[in-house]
């Protein structure tokens, strides 16, 4: 009996020993997760907010997002007007405010719009940045996305070089959104700036409908004898202007220059239809959105005490997340997986 | 003798269930470690690379890059030329390369010299970005910094602001160095383009010396009887026009916008002789610079298995860290701690 007793309290000595060093290892481990490393909670939800939130172009837009959330360790939300419409994306971004996230990331469908709530969740504390389309005068902290004017001036650049740099040139756009109209400017001072022998002679609405834009260069080729290339800056058109060429038995003779990497305008690229298109920066789009957000939330910003009271921007304001020229011999890289 | 046995027996469960719930709890937090967080090694070293290397306008760049480095766990080495010798800082970064650290950002005294160097460090493994002043046809990553421009524009719409916006206007500069010919465009294009009442007279050089602008000063303010104001794009030239327009006793008659935030040209906004400055995101440069380092080190870039091949950026190649006006209202937030 006396040896069993012995044996417990050895037993039990053993473990209180093991249990002192465990305590000490573990208080260790908190103390270095506190110091260093950028690393947050499950319960952190960060939100992104967008409209036609269907489209296959904010895939990878949102596999930034979520990437940027895992190697962080917070959570993601994926909510959007599903529809084109202004104010369906006010209602949503208004549901989404009050339920007071850690941060929204929002591509504006009106540069002016949404700016009012965006306004509401800054002053209530909520980070606010913007993605793809910009709202420049709301009070979100920094916009991520294409330097769409400097995007026109590469498709500029990389039409003179593909179509022998003289010669009659279109454009197919969006007249009315801010990101059309900056690569039509781009595109249209840098061949005045730059290729004296290149023409431009129209800029036509394709409306951003695949039909619309086929018939604008079909009359575009008839109208124009000389014409040597188009550039579209939005990708529905882009199939359109691609059909119109096939139709008119031109592919290879003019240039066509699109804008995104939908299925279809690859498909172009692979079959010669299509020259080249412009590849935006999406899922640095969302990666780099969702880190600021983080600094934001987490005060890891400019340190200057009253950021706010000396108006310095505790982030920095315009991330370009840059484009790529996409051709024959590349385009294989850009098909999603 | 059977209760103390008793007693002992539920004592070494409980133990023994402590430790189970222990265990389970460290495995726990050792998983997470692994999968989440960013956090890298202090074996890890990033080096900054300049010149100049003593001036105060680096002290906050480095402190942002140093508090990243706390953030992340890593250790960073601060390295320059002490000298404006483009020689002196092509071979300081040549000995960095040398050392195959984890990245390295530079800040280049000249546009084009430092380019081989960085494509050998590129060529090596070693991630390379830029800050404060661009190498924009080297193959360095990323570009963070001013956008030198938009200070311009921001610089010329304060000095209509704040003299009336009529009247004849000096920009005092450095017209070799790139970033000052870009805030001299930017300026000079938004007089035209914004203020048809304001007229620019005269773009002298400066010589980023105090004295030769007091100087070229003093010839202005004797050349044009309708003198409204000045812009000296560099923190140096900037006492030199303050201490000439004081002497002039024209403090306060003639507005004056300088750049950067030396202590004396913050002491003369104070004392009403400079109009108002413009801050750069010197903080911000230095963080983010280390913050893109760490994810090329650690390859938590762009997830496009061969970004390389496909010629895609694998982080944004330029972060904008945004600029400040500071006038009397907010000047005293910029004084060095």
């Amino acid at each position: 009996m006396k040896k069993l007793l012995l044996l417990y309290f050895i037993l039990i000595m053993t473990l209180l020993a093991y249990l002192y060093v465990a305590h000490f290892r573990g208080n260790d481990t908190m103390y270095n997760e506190q110091e260093a490393g950028l690393r947050g909670g499950l319960d952190e939800k960060y939100v992104m907010v967008n409209f036609l939130s269907g489209i296959d172009y904010w895939k990878n837009v949102l596999k930034g997002f979520e990437d940027a959330a895992e190697t962080l360790n917070v959570s993601v939300e994926y909510r959007g007007a599903t529809q084109y419409g202004a104010q369906e994306e006010v209602i949503v971004l208004e549901q989404v405010i009050a339920r007071k996230p850690a941060g929204i990331a929002v591509s504006a469908i009106d540069s002016e719009v949404l700016n009012d709530a965006i306004q509401k969740a800054v002053e209530a504390g909520i980070p606010v940045v913007m993605f793809d389309a910009d709202a420049p005068d709301s009070k979100a902290y920094s916009f991520i996305g294409t330097n769409n004017y400097e995007a026109g001036v590469t498709a500029a650049r990389q039409m003179a070089a593909m179509s022998g740099g003289k010669g009659q040139f279109g454009i197919i756009t969006h007249p009315n959104q801010l990101n059309h109209q900056q690569r039509t400017k781009g595109f249209k001072e840098t061949i005045e700036r730059e290729f004296p022998d290149m023409e431009l002679v129209a800029i036509e609405d394709g409306k951003g409908d695949q039909l619309v834009s086929e018939q604008k260069t079909l009359d575009m080729i008839s109208g124009y004898s000389n014409l040597s290339g188009i550039f579209v800056t939005e990708a529905s058109g882009g199939v359109g202007v691609g059909n119109a060429v096939y139709a008119a038995g031109l592919q290879g003779k003019l240039t066509v220059i699109c804008f995104d990497t939908d299925k279809g305008t690859l498909d172009m690229i692979k079959s010669g239809t299509v020259s080249a298109t412009i590849a935006q920066g999406t899922w640095s789009m969302g990666y780099w959105s969702l880190m600021q957000l983080f600094h934001l939330n987490h005060q890891l910003v400019e340190p200057m005490p009253d950021w706010r009271g000396a108006n310095v921007s505790p982030v920095p304001n315009y991330v370009d997340t840059g484009v790529t020229v996409v051709t024959v011999d590349n385009v294989d890289h850009f098909y999603a997986k």
